[in-house]
Parts: structure tokens; sequence; C-alpha cells
């Protein structure tokens, strides 16, 4: 066997010795478990193997430790709402409290880590010496601050806006510590197009100076338009965002028809132009940087398998093995919950020959298997068919099934969903309309009691059957909103919140339609399966507005107020800012659009990113302090505009290039080949043609009348599917296609080598790789 | 030879022999290059192969009958601006004669076509159908008109909208005609996303209903907010845009702070995610269909080279080859302006053993050598140094030049500029600073004149030294308008156009900074590479703007008029309509944002592409027709912004990746390679450390010192480089890619699976190709 000629030059963390005492067999096996729980999650942080520090490591992972360390990530990033400015105002000293029992939490964490992992690697890694950094500026600023407030003088609390720095340096975060990373790699190439791009605004600035400046134009609010160089630049770079055309056009285009040549011209080069080539740069980046990072994820999760099977292996004949019974026990450590049936199944793929041990290569597989989830299909027949077989398999009930199995069943529902569409549309005040609520509700629920006579209702409510769960669940939903409805009606109860959500819960079961539109479903599923990656984003921009919320609470509180839309004093229409007079801030009612707390600075945020009315957002706040709070809305602008939103949609890009090759891959097949030999009939979720009941249910009573089949008694009357495709995201598929270039006798770079491979390392050895859709 | 032995089997035109009379063998040699013309050009047009034929294709061909053709169309495309509502009026006799004159010459540019290519193949192209029932419907509407136009009778000329027909359908277009390919290819996949993306705004807008609709908010015109589901529809779809934000959200996040989720869940739904779906489902139909076209073009070129050799080729020992004699005669038919030394060169690299014949293998390249644009280099010694070799080699003149090509001489020269830009932000009035603009014309002279006397001049300003060209052109310009100013200011002359054009030359200067500096130059190289295929784009934006403004001229023309800022009258107010008395439209004074003309209409289109304040042009539109207006701008949104303007990102994408690729790609080093062991000194343009006059100078002088090179000798002198990359746009790559797949003994599959080939028949296949990058 290839493997085992190689094997003996591995470094072999400790020799394997068949008269070890039990204990000792013991502490293997859990070493060897670390090591293939830590490829199966992909967690790369490198452990003591001292049978203490194992013990601590897995302590470390248990999942109460990362709850709780996010519990207290969350709990320090919401003290800003308590802070001042706050939302919910709080005194000093509980805020400050709170801040030092999430410190200790911190610091605890950070201890028990150096115990855990070498001492070496933890003062080599930044992350640790960020977050002590972290710890002791934050601490210094409390007690800075803390003092100065006894003496009742106000200071800044600047350390507010390193709490994201716990949110990125955990190791848990490896995901939004990625997405900095390739942020951080593409500033270089991005930085000269940058300047080419500041460069253009430049000249065009100076000509709008020397074309529109001596013209003596108004703008429509009557102030003079385009005389200074300063404002050219900004209005321009406004431009760029399209956040002020045509409105910044209007006058030179009023004053000739010739000018508007210029505004074209400007629009073409750095709006279309240089923003494509942004996208271009940071997605070119993002996709070098995840390839490059993906390929070391997949090495490394080789290396730890390899070192597992070094704990673990004897010799059998010529070739080095680990035993069935070794193999069951580290799996049973690794997922102490797996069905016994369901360790058969990975028993009976990685040992193909059932020669009673499994070989290095099928052992290296393990992680992925472990990856892949399948569930048990009960085949049982209907209850009620048990229960009363003649009435249930009378001609009248046969009929029933057939015909909400039919296609024109689906149909006739999609048009009821429709009808009820127009009916929440029309005006429920008249009886009419909200007695055929009732109807439309009573048809959906006799749709679900149709559904759960002639499907079994186990398989039809199984674990990973999302669709009918949604189904159901928006139907109880509308009948509970309903329900609820009437009685708020009825009596005089009138909560606002209740109503509100009352009533979006009714509109919500609209969404059925999709789950009977398989190309709606299919759209939907892709959309769910890069959700979590997308949630990856959603940390990301929570660190960067984080940041930009503290920084500007501290710059803008209290300079905009919300009054009442009732209120008519002057005061109120000028957001209660005198130098707002007259600004278009002020004249579209934008008060409550201000940095007076953290909520409400973020939905600020929120509009900035949207883009629009930036402009007038930024000018608005540039009237209440200085003009160079402009330069506060154009870094916002830079860092999540130009970067964050081009990863983002960079991302969604490749996730969906991803998935379309998906379709064609055959990268899974091989394990779900073995699956299918071993004739447990693997099915997906996805079924192409959307009748994945009716299928499932045919194979089903296939396999009922086939009493004798072997296998199927082997296993204890359960078959097992593949789950779905879910843990097929980005990563993960892009991991696979890089491990099917490894061969299994490939064993890697060093370590060393792997921690700093560089995109341009990769290329020239895969010259094929890429998403060849 | 491994050509050889297949050779006997293929199909030939028509038997090879060798007593032909020599008219026959001037026939022969006319077929093949017209066959090596068309693969140089791409063109795929099948035509007859008698002589007649032939002779009549060439002239198809000829350039001018192609700037005929397109003559003809840009009149019949600008009759717009001459036609009711016109820019310019003319009568309709005029205008009318003019687009008879231009549809015979279209109808005679169809019958040489006719003439040219097999009955057969004429009558199934749809393009030619497509021009035939054009011309017809053309000639009924102008009938129809114009009767109607003579009893007084005002009718539409609906024909107008057809006209870019003609501009799509010729064969010259085919870029165009692939874009327009590649969207109705993408059309099928995109459907579903869109109709999901309606069903979410629908949802959304049932909710919007229902939450807001009650609560008698008032918008910040005073309107009532969100009572009408088609009027909330509408918003949420600007809302997807960004237009309305965050206006939109106002009145609900003023009433009360939780609305705002609902407006950032369908920010985040609809703007970020579906957006950024279309994208990628442009972009991944765009790159299938794209590699699909590109792959049928490199094996229709594929088979046009053998056609072209079978045509030619003799036997000479085991293996049929053309022989030089013949090969040279061929290559001055195709390029007949092609130099000897530049022929010899070719020949050189195509029989490689100089065995005076040419191998089959070699001859098929025969239309990518020609593609390659090489240039002489004349190697002379600087003119001074013959005419005064003492004064020019004296050690005053050496420090000169070594000054010169001093990395600080660049250096100060870009402080230079910045000073410069300085001095014109600065106000001119001033006489100080109208004098330093002299003071700096003058050394930029200085700088050219020391650069011509260090370098060659005729290197200097070598044929394709773009950025030498570029930058004395500009400094030139400069000079010119700063004269052309001091003449116009010390006279009375004041035209404000000469005025205006003569400002932005002087202000053009400082692009000179992207001159110095390497980094920038790559980009703008890169940038101007892409310029042609950005111009197919120019010419798809052009067709979908000429309907959409003949369109909107008919429904809007006369509804908005534009009074002079000055006018003060409650007219001018309204914009001459009092349907928009109070109006967003007339406050902002959009007025002169009409369809009245084509130039207009032109310019708010390009403000709709634009999309900032979608919706108050929309709703001006609306108010002074009807709110199914709406529909209009709309579906212009969704033809321009969702499909256009993404296939433009998406090929500015593919276009980088394809240029990021190239530094690594070794596609063109064979041919380079072999240039190279010719001993002719192979160069580029793009030097990678931007000393690109001061290599070639040293490259220079290190030949001179070798004057016993035979090679060089036998060139008669002459030293080639490759002129640049620019051959190398996104096709040309591709191709080359493709090419490099198929092996020269392939011939590829017949015409008719070449035509039908689809995507998915190309993936399989080539697995692996893709961008690497």
């Amino acid at each position: 066997m290839p493997g085992a000629g190689r094997a003996a030059g591995v470094r072999r963390l400790r020799p394997q010795r068949p008269e070890e005492p039990p204990a000792r067999e013991d502490e293997d096996l859990l070493l060897a478990a670390a090591y293939v729980s830590d490829a199966q999650y992909n967690r790369n942080v490198p452990f003591e193997t001292s049978p203490r520090a194992i013990r601590l490591y897995y302590f470390y992972n248990h999942w109460t430790m990362q709850v709780a360390i996010y519990f207290f990530i969350c709990v320090d990033l919401s003290l800003a709402l308590f802070e001042e400015p706050a939302l919910f105002p709080l005194p000093f000293l509980a805020t400050s409290i709170a801040e030092v029992l999430c410190l200790t939490a911190f610091f605890g964490r950070l201890v028990h880590f150096a115990k855990v992992t070498p001492q070496m690697v933890f003062w080599k890694d930044t992350k640790n010496i960020c977050i002590m950094v972290t710890i002791v500026l934050t601490l210094i600023d409390l007690i800075i601050y803390g003092s100065l407030e006894a003496v009742n003088i106000h200071s800044i609390r600047w350390s507010r806006a390193l709490r994201p720095v716990f949110l990125i340096n955990f190791p848990e975060s490896r995901q939004i510590r990625r997405t900095f990373r390739s942020i951080r790699n593409t500033l270089p190439d991005i930085l000269y197009v940058f300047l080419l791009f500041m460069f253009s605004v430049l000249i065009f600035s100076l000509m709008a100076l020397k074309l529109f400046g001596v013209r003596s134009l108004k703008t429509v609010e009557g102030l003079p338009y385009f005389t200074d160089i300063l404002e050219i630049a900004f209005e321009l770079y406004v431009l760029v965002t399209t956040a002020n055309s045509p409105d910044v056009m209007m006058p030179a285009y009023n004053f000739s028809r010739w000018y508007s040549l210029y505004f074209i011209t400007y629009i073409i080069i750095n709006t279309y132009i240089f923003m494509s080539v942004f996208l271009a740069v940071v997605y070119n980046n993002y996709r070098k940087h995840l390839k490059n990072e993906i390929l070391k994820l997949a090495y490394l999760k080789r290396r730890k398998m390899i070192e597992a099977f070094n704990i673990l292996k004897v010799k059998v004949g010529t070739e080095f093995v680990v035993t069935e019974a070794q193999w069951k026990r580290l799996a049973k450590i690794v997922m102490p919950h797996i069905s016994s049936p369901h360790l058969e199944l990975l028993l009976r793929i990685s040992d193909e020959g059932q020669k009673g041990h499994v070989d290095k290569m099928n052992f290296l597989r393990l992680a992925d298997l472990l990856n892949i989830q399948v569930v048990a299909i009960n085949i049982k027949r209907h209850p009620l068919e048990d229960w009363m077989p003649r009435v249930y398999q009378s001609s009248a009930s046969l009929l029933v099934q057939r015909m909400v199995r039919h296609r024109i069943f689906v149909w006739v529902y999609d048009v009821i969903i429709l009808v009820n569409a127009i009916f929440i549309a029309l005006d429920e005040k008249k009886p009419f309309i909200s007695n055929a609520e009732w109807l439309f509700l009573s048809l959906y629920i006799i749709e679900i009691l149709l559904k759960l006579y002639t499907y079994e209702p186990r398989a039809y409510f199984g674990r990973k059957q999302f669709w009918n769960w949604f189904d159901t669940l928006i139907i109880i939903a509308a009948l509970v909103a309903t329900v609820a409805n009437a009685t708020i009606q009825s009596g005089n109860y009138n909560s606002q919140q209740i109503l509100d959500i009352v009533l979006i819960l009714r509109i919500l079961r609209l969404l059925r339609i999709i789950v009977s539109i398989q190309r709606f479903r299919l759209i939907v599923t892709t959309l769910i399966n890069i959700g979590p990656t997308i949630l990856t984003f959603g940390g990301l921009v929570l660190v960067v507005y984080y940041v930009f919320a503290i920084i500007g609470m501290e710059a803008f509180q209290g300079k905009v107020w919300f009054f009442d839309p009732n209120f008519t004093t002057p005061e109120a229409q000028v957001c209660g800012n005198p130098a707002l007079t007259g600004s278009a801030f002020a004249r579209d009612h934008y008060c409550k659009n201000n940095f007076n707390d953290l909520a409400s600075s973020f939905i600020v945020l929120m509009e900035l990113t949207v883009v629009n009315h930036f402009a007038l957002l930024a000018g608005g706040f540039a009237l209440v302090t200085h003009q160079a709070a402009k330069l506060y809305f154009i870094s916002f602008h830079i860092v999540v505009v130009i970067l964050i939103v081009n990863i983002f949609i960079a991302f969604i890009l490749e996730a969906f290039f991803v998935a379309y090759s998906l379709e064609k891959s055959e990268v899974e097949t091989a394990i779900e080949k073995k699956i299918q030999e071993l004739g447990v009939g693997v099915q997906e979720e996805e079924m192409q043609d959307g009748k994945l009941i009716d299928n499932m249910d045919a194979k089903d009573s296939g396999f009922s009348g086939d009493d004798g089949d072997n296998k199927r008694k082997a296993l204890k009357g359960l078959y097992f599917r593949i789950a779905s495709k879910k843990y097929r995201t980005v990563d993960a598929l892009l991991q696979q296609m890089f491990e099917s270039e490894i061969t299994p006798e490939d064993e890697g770079p060093s370590l060393d080598e792997i921690l700093n491979l560089s995109p341009s390392d990769i290329y020239p050895k895969n010259p094929s790789f890429g998403n060849s859709a």
C-alpha cells in the first residue's frame, strides 16, 4: 500500500506500543480524537499534547465555553446602548462594573488558552497580544474617565471604539478575521487605483472651477455654484456615488447644453469605469486570497488527520492501519451522540473490504465523513393504515390520496393563495372580507390535514424536511395571527406592536407560493445555503459600524434633535439647531437621523451605506459642526461602500458560481456512490422534479415489498440519506476541490510552509484550478 | 510529420493540379487569401468560391464599402435630430428623401451580400430577413405618414424605433450582436430571479399597506403616506434603486423607531442580495456564452486555415506543404502593405528549418502571425552624433544626457506639474499667476527638447511609443491653449466654446503625471486596451437609448418646457405645465430634463441610467401624462440598469481578470521566443521597470558594438519588436487559450456542429478552462 512505506518516515508524536496500559491508550485516543475533531471543524489551534492539556483543550472547545465568551462579547458591545449618549441610560458605575466583568471573562479565556497552547506559540500570536493590549487600554481609559467624572470633568471614552477587537480576535471568529485579512491584502492593489481615481476627481474639479466658477451660476437653493475647489471636489466625489445626480449638473446644463458633456464624461470615467475597476480589484484579490486560505486549511486538515492516524496505527501485514474497535471508539469520542446504525454506515464506507480495520486513505476521510449529515428514514406504514387498513385502502381513500398527490392539487392551492393576496390588499373593514379570511385559513388547514392523511406524518415532518416545516409553520402562524386579531378587535386591547406582528404574520403566509414553485425553492435554497457566510459579513459590518458609531457619537451627539412631527415650533423645524436653518437636511425632516444613541447611529450608518442622499446627510452634520466632518462621511463611504460592499458582492458572485458548478461537480459523488453501493438508498433533499414526498413514498413502498433485503436488515430497518447539500458551502466545496488534488500519500508541506503560503505559490502549481463555470 | 498522414483524408475543395494554368493558380491563391484574411479578422461569412464571387467578396470586404455603410447608418440614425420633435428642424421632404437614400444603400449592400454568399445561406440568415423587413416597414411608414401629413393629419413615425436594426444586423456589428445574444441567453435564467424579486416586492408592499396605511402618516410634502398599493409598489421598486432612500423611510421612522427594521430588512433582501444575484446571474451567463462563442470562433478560424492550406498544398516527400513562393504570394495578397523584412521575419518563424516550404502546423498559424503587430526599429545613431560627434560626445553633453536619464529628472518634473496644478487652482486674474503660466510652459518645452537631445528622435517618436506621443501632444496642446488664451484676452474676441476648450486643454496637461508613474501607466494602459470593447457597449447603449428616446419623444414631447432661468413667470416655475405645480420636479428646476428633442432625451436617459432621482423624473413625467408613464421608466431601468449595466460590469470584471492572468500567461511566448531565437530583439512596449527608452537605448548600443551579427545583417539592419500587447484583447486572449487546446491535427467538429455548439457542450470537454487568477 502506498501510504505504508512513507508512514515510517513521518514524525510520530509518540510511539505506539500494544502493551501500553489502558489509561495510556485512552489518552492516545483522546489526543487523536482532538485532532480529528479539529479537522472536522477546521480549528487550527496548536495545543500541547500532555494529557492535562488535552483535557483542558476539550474543555476549551466545549460549547458552553464558546457560548459564554460570545455572551460576554455581546454584553461588552451592547454596553454602548447604556453609556452616554444612551438609549437606556445607566449610571457610569453600573456600565463600568459590567465592562470590568467582561474584561475579566476575556482575560480568563486568554489564560485558559495560554494553558492549552505551547508558550512560544501563544506569545507569537498577534491575536493574543491584541486582546491583552485592548484589555489594558480599556482599564486605563475606565480609570481616567472615572476619576475625571468624579471631579465632574467630561472626557471621551475612546476605548469604546476598541471593543470590536474582542469580537475579531478570539479564535472562534476565524471567518471575520479572514475577511479582514482579505481587505488588508486588497489594500496595496487598490491604493494605486484609488490614487488615480482621486487624481481624476482633482483634474475634473479644476476643470469645473475654471469652466463654471466664473459664470456666477446659482444652485437650486440659490447658493453659488462651483466656486470653491474643495466644495467642487466634494460634490464630484458625491457624484461618483450618484447621490447628487442630476442636481449637480442642472445649473450648468440649464446654462448651456454642451456642459452636459463634461458631466457625462465624468460619470462614464469615474462612476462606471473606476467603480467597476474597484469591484474587479477587490473581487480578484478576494478570490486569490480565498483560495490561498482554503488551500492552507486543506493542508492543515490533512496534517491533523495524519497525526491522528499515526497515534492510532498498528501494523497489519505490510500496512499500517487502525483497527475497527479503535476506529469506533475514536468516532464515538469525536461525536458522542452518533447513532450506532450511523456509525455502522460510516464504518462500512471506511472499511470497504470488511477486513476489520481501516487503512490510511480511508482514515484520512473520517473528518469529512463525520461532516456529512445523514438522516435515518424509518420506513413505516401510515399509522391509519395500521389502525384501520380497510378504510385507508378503500377506493375513496385511495382517490383522495391520488388527488392530493396530483399536480392540480398544488395548482389549485396556488390560485387560492393568489386570491388570498388580493383579499389582503382590499379593505378589511368590510365584513365580507374579514369573513373570507376564515375561509382561506380553513382551506389551508384542510390542505395540511389532507397531506398528513396521504403522507406518513413522521416522514412528512422529518428532521430535514425544511419546506414541509416551513409550510406548516406559516399556516400555524397565520392561524394564531387571525385568532389573535379577532380577539383583539372584539376586545378593546390595542397594543401596537402585537397588532403589527399579527399583520406581518398574516401576510407572510403568501410565502407559501415559494414552496410550490420549484425554481423559487431552488433560488431560496441557494440563498439559505450562503446564509451562514452572509452572517459573517454581518459580523464584519457590525465591527465597522460599531467603530464608526462610537466615533460618530463622540463627534455629533446632541447636535441634532428630533422633535415630535406634530411640533411646529421654529426650533423643531431646524432640528433644534439654528445652523440648519434653510438646509435640505431640515427641509426633508431628517432630524431623526442623528448620532444621539447607538441605535440611531446604526440607522444613519445604514442610510449612508445605501449611499443615496449621502451628501444631504454629510452636509447637515457638516453644518452643525465643521466642514471637516465631511471627511468622516467620505472615509465611511470608502471603507464600507468601496471595500466592504464590493467584497460582499464578490462573495455573492463567488458563492453563486460555486453553487452553479456544484450542479455538475463530482466531488461528493465518490462518497455518495459508496452509500448507494451499500444499498441504503441515498437521496437528496433537493429533488430535481420537486416531488420529494412522492418520490420518497414510492421508494418506501418499493422497499416494503422487498423485505428480504439483507443489507437493510443488517442496518436494522433504517435507511439513510444525505440530509442536505447544506454542508456544501463555498468553503467546504473549495476545500474539497483542493483536497481532491492532494493525493492520499501527499502529506503536504511543513507546518511553517503552510502558514506562509502566498497566492503566488499556489497558482503556478494549480494552473487549472478555478471556477470553470 | 503528424499532420501529413491525416491530410489525405481531408475533404478538399478542389484537387490540386501542378499543371494548372497560371490564371487558375491565381484564383486559387485569391481564394486561399480570402480564407486567411477571414481567419485573420474573424469574419465568418460563407462565400461562393467561383472566381467572380471571390472578387465580389474582396470588394464586399473593402474598407471603403464598410466606411460607406457605416456612414449611411450614421445618417439614418441622426435623422431623428432633424425630424419633429427636432433639434434642428428640417422639412419632412428633406428627411424622407435622406431616409430613402439610406434605405437604398442598405438594400444595395444586401444585394451585394446576396451575390457573394450561397443562395441558401442568404435566405436562412435571420439578419438579412430582418433588414429586408425593416426596409419594407420603413417605406410603408414613410408613405402612410407622408400622405397623412399631406392632408394635415399628424400621426406617429413608429418605424423610427426600428432604425437601430440596421446597426445591429449588418455583419460588421458582430460584437454588438454578440452582446445582444448574450442578453437574450441570460433572460430565461434571470426571469425566475426577477419573478421572485417582484414577488418579494409585492409581499413587502402588502405589509407596508397594512402597517403604515392605517396610520395616516404624511410625507414631507404633506401627501398621504403608503395608502395606495400601486403607489407603494412603485416606491419600493424605487427603493431597490436606492433613489428614494432614506426619504421613503422617514415618515414611518419618525412615527416609531421599530419601523426602521422593516426598511432595513427590505434593503438587505432586495437591494443588496437580489441585486447581487442579478449581477451574478448576468455575469455567469456572460462568461458561459462568451466562452462558447469564442470557442466557436476558434474552430471556425481553424477550419478556414485548413481550407486555405488544402488549396495550396503540394506533396514534398511524405508530407503536404506550401512552398515558400506560394506562401509569400499569399501573405502579400492578404497584407499588401507588408514590408519585405517583416515578411522575411514571418517566413523565418513559419519555416523553421529553412527547408523552402511551410508545413501544415506552421501554416495554420499564419493568421495569428499576421495579427501580431511588429515595428521595425531602425538602429541609427543620434543625428547630432552624426552631425557633430565631438560636441555630442563631450563630457558636458554626456552629463546632460545622464542627467535627463536620471530618475531625479522625472521627479523634478513631477513636482513642477504639481506646483502647476496649484497655480491653476488659484485665481488667474493676478498677473503673477498668469506670468507663471509661461514659466511652466517653457519648462515643459525644455523637457521635451532635452529628451530629444538625449534620445534618438525617430525612436522617441516611434509609431507605437504611445506615452511619448501622449506627453508631447499634451504639451503642444497646452502651448497652443496658452497662446490662444493670451490672444483672446488681449483682443476682445470672446467665444465661449473656444475659451472653454482652451481652459480644458490647459488643465489636461496635468495628465502628464500619469506618464511618469509606472503603476498609473499600467492601469491606464489596461483601460485603453479594453477601450475597443467598451465602444461595443457604446453601440449597444446607443441602440437601446435610441429606441427608448424615440418612444419617449412620441410619448412626452412638448409636455415639459424649459424657460430661461432668469424668467420667473409662474409658467416658467412649473416648466410650462400646470400639472407640475408643487411637484419636486418643478421645485428642483428639472424643466430641461425633457423629451423635446433627441439630444435632451439622451441626457434624460443618461440621468435615468445613473438612477439617482429616478423617482423624481418618473414622477414628473407621470404627472404631465398618466401614472402608467412610470412603466416606461421602470422598463428602462430593468433593461439598462439591471441588464446592460450588469453586463458592462461583468465585462470589466472579465477583462480585468484576463489582463491579470495575462501577466502570467505563456500563450504568446511561443512566438515571442521564436522571434527572440531569430535574434531580432523582441521587446515589449510595457517594460516592467518603466524605463523603456533607457532599456531600448541600452539594447541599441549593445547591438551597435556587435556589428558582425549575421542575422541582423540578413534582415538589412532592421530590428523588429512586438509593437504592443494591445492585440491581446479579451477576445484574442480567450481565443488563443482555446486554440492552444486544439491540437494541430484536430480539425474540429463539422461546420453545423460548430454553429450549434452550446455552453453545455463545452464544459465537460474543458473542465479545466477558466480564469485561474
